[in-house]
């Protein structure tokens, strides 16, 4: 099943538009559990509450080839309704971006995967030939420092802007999202007015500080969908104790509930 | 010992500037070999020949666990006198850009990476903040469409070279290169006149059909130095059969040998 499609069903199965990020780092886990059973009780606890999940390659790559083994190991351990989302961050030239692709949606059978545009389209281009697969560009990042290069002005407008503009362009499969983040609103407002309907995945509510209910009225389409909202640690790490996945479970319904507080409440009509 | 002596000693005791790519493609390699077996007859052909080598991160990935070991052995191999440059082109928000900078140079001990600008100083630092570790920031890249980003205009200058004006106010340490495309000469020179000591990692000679010449003459300082002119497939891939390696050295000679006939040859002060 397609990556859309799939998503559009855990939103619907879970009543959720929550992506749980994982990030396992062994310095906030409790001690003792290894990276493979710390997502395991992660996802024991959340599987009925997200739209998707999230692991972030590098805390995996951190721990060198047992990460890897763990990353596999997790892959393979979260229910095939729900989406996961290889967030790595990709960028080369083609015949690289080729093996990247590759390592992402065949090799770790990632249903999406998160891109960087810096090199342009047959950089990016790869990812999208995997039609049934998802892509999210990075275009408005979620950082303090988003803006050294993201809001340099080019005629007239942002280069994050660009970025959603090439992203319209280059989008023949339908299969191409945006990572927007929650910390910057109006920015994520001026993207869901340019892109009405495509998939933002939206890091940055939680630790990193972003307002939920504006995040939510700004990056959802006028469904109250096509909005996947990351929290990583602030559910991961809702609790240092070995009550760590019902304290995560606590957090991620609260999110979850907040969330649907705020969602339009127009009624989509029949899609696919 | 620091990236940037280790870089100058291997540049002297093998009198090169030539980097030699390490993308092993199953598709490509003689039948029969492992990556990391093909990679040791290639180190064991050229190790005297060339400045530092360049393990390419996706060709490893793409192989899944099996390809990472093969990673970890190659890095093992290489003579410790060599510096190796892990290209992995990462780039991610502080926290994440932690884990990647750990798993490059601590994980896998590379002495140098690449790194992708796009989310700005805070995604960047993390590398940067390691001293003896060599940083370089992807500038202006040598696939065509580079043009796509790089070339915007901001304030009359393409976005690249505000990523070049940006990598020398970040330079702390002095550890900060930039990756330049062979395929662009006229970029080349103008950044090497922005940027007139800092370090160049030049892909695109060989395979994608840099002009040699050309590169060395605008791509070195005027001592001759501070470019790293990386060929991967010309030299992996000249011969498809059993002489493979000796293939391989016989393409690293002419290299080396081409690129010093072009070097400025004024004489270095004593440096260090």
């Amino acid at each position: 099943m397609g990556f859309k499609r799939k998503l559009r069903e855990a939103v619907a199965l879970n009543n959720s538009l929550l992506c749980v990020g994982l990030d396992p780092d062994p310095e906030l886990m409790p001690a003792g559990l290894s990276i493979a059973q710390f997502n395991r009780e992660i996802i024991d606890a959340t599987k009925d509450l997200v739209c998707a999940y999230k692991p972030n390659l590098a805390f995996f790559e951190a721990e060198g080839i047992e990460g890897l083994r763990a990353l596999e190991e997790t892959r393979s351990y979260i229910p095939s309704h729900i989406p996961v989302i290889g967030d790595a961050k990709r960028g080369d030239i083609g015949n690289t971006a080729n093996k990247y692709a590759y390592a992402l949606f065949e090799s770790f059978g990632f249903d999406a995967a998160t891109v960087n545009p810096y090199l342009g389209l047959d950089s990016v281009a790869p990812f999208f030939n995997y039609c049934d697969k998802g892509v999210f560009l990075l275009c408005r990042t979620s950082n303090p420092s988003a803006r050294d290069f993201q809001d340099l002005v080019v005629d007239g407008q942002p280069l994050y802007e660009h970025v959603a503009m090439k992203a319209i362009e280059w989008n023949l499969y339908g299969n191409i999202g945006l990572v927007v983040g929650a910390t910057y609103p109006e920015e994520l407002s001026r993207l869901r007015e340019l892109c009405p309907t495509m998939p933002f995945l939206i890091p940055g509510i939680g630790h990193q500080g972003g307002d939920l209910p504006e995040v939510v009225r700004r990056g959802t389409d006028k469904f109250g969908m096509q909005a996947v909202i990351n929290s990583s640690r602030a559910v991961l790490y809702a609790s240092a104790g070995s009550d760590f996945a019902a304290a995560a479970r606590s957090i991620a319904t609260i999110s979850r509930d907040e969330i649907n507080i705020y969602r339009p409440s127009m009624t989509e009509p029949g899609v696919e």
